[in-house]
């Protein structure tokens, strides 16, 4: 019987390819996706989409408004999205989440111990990324080392791992790789301000990354844009 | 002026305690507690006393819902609380929410960064407890070393701090240092299955913990019991 595991999912790009690389793999997807008060709240339609065509077993989607926490260009729509400009060696963008991928984390290290399972596949990536903190592999260690002391399953050494298959890929590696597994991009989303139909703005950093990606793996881009 | 922190409030008598220490030492405290879908939902109505009395500037609840997950007696209605007998070193009874700190702590870390402040505190304690991983000194160290690399802060240099000041404490110890600093433990509910009108049962083994605490502190127990 195939391992039940956990993929927090943002109905992006990177997350639908980790999801089809873990079903792959041989492992059981529960999905997961996070309601958080996000801009870009169309990402957890694409999501549902992804989770449903990619055969996630289940897909939970979490509400937590973390809104009213602010500071954030995702979360708080006084602050714009940056639309030109790369972020810079240690800069981190405005659209950077307080703590969110550690609260996506969190709460899939609890669905994944509740289900007996041992694994979360997590889709960052630390080189086609915005810079964020929360991407890196070295956070990616530290969360499971946490884990494994958090946990009954980690005291009782049945190990969690957190898997981060695509961390050290590039965009257009990624890409490559998930069409190699049939999966469709056309249902994905990785705009930061797409709007209410799913279109992207193509002028934001990760529709910009998104587009060179398509562009270097030599495959066309599915994108809607408005 | 104070430096901002949070500290999360279950409602119970410990985090109490760690407020009124986080005050007493000059910080702004900042009280956060999660409605998980816990049995005892009337702690949050403690927790809410709790952040008003001792002087917290604010108090968010926020909503997660773990009931879905279920496999804990705190959650699922299915499975008993216990009310006989204490765990044996190294068991972890049913009682325990798989990663339910963890993702407390993670609110907190997101909360925390957005305030621009860097210490949470954490009302854990590893000596008169029920035995649960994420309550345990390695456990916070870990979170902590997470949290450094997990955050905009933490890259910054500006280091989050979790603040563990009653883990290695006695429940009486803990008590004491409560009281000293004019806690009012009447306000507080520690049981596992509270009545809806905050009675506690007397027999779960938060209810026996803190019963003990306070015979041993030689302090009269306020506790309200159905």
């Amino acid at each position: 019987m195939p391992h039940p595991s956990v993929i927090p999912l943002s109905g992006g790009l990177d997350s639908a390819t980790v999801l089809a690389m873990a079903r792959s793999a041989g492992f059981e997807p529960h999905a997961l996706s996070l309601c958080y008060g996000q801009r870009h709240v169309s990402e957890l339609d694409a999501a549902a989409r992804v989770a449903s065509t990619l055969g996630a077993v289940r897909h939970e989607i979490i509400d937590l408004d973390l809104r009213r926490f602010g500071s954030s260009a995702l979360t708080d729509n006084a602050l714009a999205v940056p639309t030109s400009g790369v972020s810079a060696p240690g800069e981190i963008p405005v659209t950077y989440v307080p703590a969110r991928n550690t609260i996506m984390l969190s709460v899939a290290l609890g669905l994944a111990e509740a289900l007996g399972g041992r694994g979360i596949f997590f889709g960052a990536n630390a080189v086609d990324y915005s810079g964020y903190p929360d991407c890196r592999p070295d956070y990616v260690r530290a969360f499971e080392a946490m884990a494994n002391l958090a946990t009954k399953a980690g005291v009782e050494g049945e190990l969690i791992t957190v898997h981060a298959p695509i961390i050290a890929m590039t965009k257009s590696e990624i890409i490559r790789t998930g069409a190699a597994l049939g999966v469709d991009y056309a249902m994905t989303i990785s705009c930061y301000q797409a709007d209410p139909k799913s279109r992207a703005c193509g002028r934001c950093e990760s529709c910009r990354l998104r587009a060179s990606g398509f562009a270097d793996a030599g495959l066309p881009d599915p994108t809607c844009y408005r």
